[in-house]
């Protein structure tokens, strides 16, 4: 028998346990596919005594990550613990520095630190392989490190937290509101007692720079990511967006433009006859243009132990059949600054929700702060109310304000911003006018 | 500058010339990504004198393509010639006799030898890729030998055939008849003055008969595939599925049963709220359900110049980067051989469109006829007409046949056949009764 390609698994939650499991079931039929058989060698992790659904009787055992990450009996160090920084870094920057390949998960570690440690890695010659750190079980980075690697991208975007799909979807298909599905998410166990990383897009965020990053060969930035979530989304904006064939997703999308990388996080409405209007619940999906292949979509699990724990182990995999390559693609040292584009110069149609007074003149003054900015509309469509709510305590009393939706043709995220800002100074409208990007598919 | 990767490609047409321009366009960049930069060292073709969009003056000529695929001065065999036999299969294994890498686009030769070819290229410690012979530009194959490698696979589907898929969108959008559609497609190029090998299911087979053996590790038996084809596709199918919820397209399916392998390319019925329900047009998707992973969809174009020129160099750019792994994951000589599923023991939900004799006790006959075989019923409609399709030629006349639409519960294909061989015995109906398979997803 060869010898087998030792691992040293730190962190051994749902994720953990579900590799070790992995392992444990297929382990047999992959030593017979792959160059090596793969070898659980040692673990890691807080407490020791959890039932984790399989035996570390024969895995040694260490209280300290660190230690183990450098621990001369292995070969791939798989982080597992989290955190963008404190034992998940010291264990990974030490593993690298130790000359041992590093699997992980972690996409907080990497969209801090990624271009450092990618560095490192290379120094090193050693894999630093992250397929779970992005939209979990669908292949994501293989597809853009190797698939997709003969197209010039044009755009890559997705729909990467499922948290926010899943209430978006809920709020859709039972007429609920944000709030209550956020509250029912929770006790489920879907969405964090603290939901503000998830709704807020900013998980998102993270897997999003790491995909600019490979689509454009820029450094990893995760701060230069224009980042909105869906706290804002109402009843009213997903039916208005039904009546008018779209759905709203949180999308996360990077294009190159001449100014630079333009890279949102932003609720977005999407046709409803597309297969991305379709990825609905917890479901993520990632989609690349290419100048070649033109459009490709991934679409599966983002989250979850197994989806996960398997695609950790797509990356020790890769490792066994002795497959290295530059975690960015190009070389760290290589890699251009990533140069923002101005949100501002953002090009695209618009869908906006105006709760309109009830006065004279009011339409003929919004009408003129579009037309003065220069910004045309494709459709306007006024109601008095939408469908009753419970607890939505919308007015529906005559005088009360009107609802009123437009849909602009192609301008540009400056001259509609110039416009709301408008129309909200002349107090035309009762609350904020809510803005939301229509995305070309 | 490192050695370059040189390339022989045998075949100019739109595959080819597409690859002398992808290579031309982005040579440079992936040659800065690349550990060897990639070199077109020469080509084989029919006719010399042809504009291909790329200058050809610094490639050597081969008027014969078996001479260029043993050729000393290259490193890589590019077959894009296509055919089951003749020059492709002469010069791939010239190719790899002469330890030459092999990629190539030829899903029917590989349908038919895919095996024996594997067995040489292992001999010679080569690769032999072929990413672009199944769905185009999706990368189907690289998913399943490494990324979907850490699963069992439960199933693997897809939407393999865009001439199929482009003739049912057109059908159910614009309501009109298979033939009608089929006749446009042809003269657009989209189908084959001869389609049998498209819209009859072979094209698909072929394609899932790779699938099926890198999802299960078992031989390539294209033979052993049941095939049905969209010619009995008819306007009132559509819009029966359509009432239903579902829509209708050409799937290819592989499952592993207890009695050996299910693989059938065959219409089936799709829920409409389902990604796959929304791949339109020409453009295919392939799906993995994996134990760990759960369900996994692909979503791109499965033919084309660009798309699958992009596919064979992800192919090159793997043999660029070292990568050289069993083709069809497996060792050749340790494939399982292809145990084929009676197709009577396929469990399922059936859709059934019967035209009635309108006479006293039709209905309680059909009835009869399902309920022997122990088939029963989710849902029967009877509809004396359905809307007026143009040069349809359906009799809307009273006392003219009925059309019932049935959607049984899950049964066995063999109580299915049975039944309906009865109905049709005791002569209830008018026409052959319409029968198709509905996919749980």
């Amino acid at each position: 028998m060869t010898k087998p390609l030792k691992l040293g698994v730190a962190g051994l939650g749902t994720v953990g346990s579900g590799l070790l499991q992995l392992i444990e079931t297929h382990g047999e039929r992959l030593a017979a596919v792959l160059p090596r058989p793969l070898a659980v060698e040692a673990v890691s992790a807080r407490t020791r005594g959890k039932d984790r659904g399989v035996c570390l009787d024969r895995m040694r055992w260490f209280d300290d990550p660190v230690a183990l990450a450098s621990d001369e009996g292995i070969d791939v160090f798989v982080e597992l613990i989290g955190g963008e920084d404190g034992p998940a870094k010291a264990s990974v920057e030490a593993a690298l520095g130790a000359g041992k390949h590093v699997v992980t998960a972690n996409k907080a570690l990497l969209a801090k630190h990624g271009v450092a440690l990618a560095r490192l890695a290379e120094e090193h010659g050693v894999a630093l392989n992250f397929e779970a750190a992005v939209a979990g079980g669908i292949p994501a980075i293989k597809t853009m490190r190797e698939a997709f690697l003969p197209n010039n991208v044009a755009r890559v975007y997705g729909i990467l937290n499922g948290t926010c799909n899943y209430i978006l979807t809920v709020m859709e298909e039972a007429g609920r509101s944000f709030e209550d599905v956020l509250r029912e998410a929770q006790e489920k166990g879907y969405a964090e007692a603290d939901p503000t990383f998830d709704v807020g897009g900013f998980d998102a965020g993270h897997k999003l720079a790491l995909m600019t990053s490979l689509a454009f060969g820029t450094e990893v930035a995760a701060d230069e990511i224009h980042v909105e979530g869906i706290e804002s989304i109402t009843q009213a904006d997903i039916e208005a967006a039904g009546d008018l064939g779209y759905r709203i997703k949180l999308l996360g999308v990077a294009i190159e433009t001449p100014s630079g990388i333009e890279a949102r996080v932003n609720p977005t409405l999407v046709p409803k006859h597309s297969a991305i209007a379709e990825v609905s619940g917890v479901t993520n999906c990632v989609a690349l243009e290419g100048d070649f292949t033109g459009p490709l979509l991934l679409v599966g699990p983002g989250a979850g132990g197994g989806p996960t724990a398997a695609a950790v182990a797509s990356d020790i995999v890769d490792v066994a059949r002795g497959i290295v390559l530059p975690p960015f693609i190009t070389a760290a040292e290589r890699l251009k600054p990533h140069r923002r584009a101005k949100i501002d110069e953002h090009c695209g149609a618009y869908y906006l929700r105006l709760s309109l007074r009830d006065e004279p003149g009011a339409m003929a003054g919004i009408a003129k702060c579009m037309g003065d900015e220069g910004v045309s509309l494709e459709s306007v469509v006024q109601r008095r109310e939408f469908k009753a709510l419970p607890g939505s305590g919308k007015p529906t009393a005559p005088g009360a304000p009107a609802t009123v939706i437009m849909v602009t043709h192609e301008t540009t995220e400056d001259a509609i911003r110039k416009a709301v800002a408008s129309i909200d100074r002349d107090e035309m409208v009762t609350e904020r006018p809510q803005v939301i990007r229509i995305e070309k598919l």
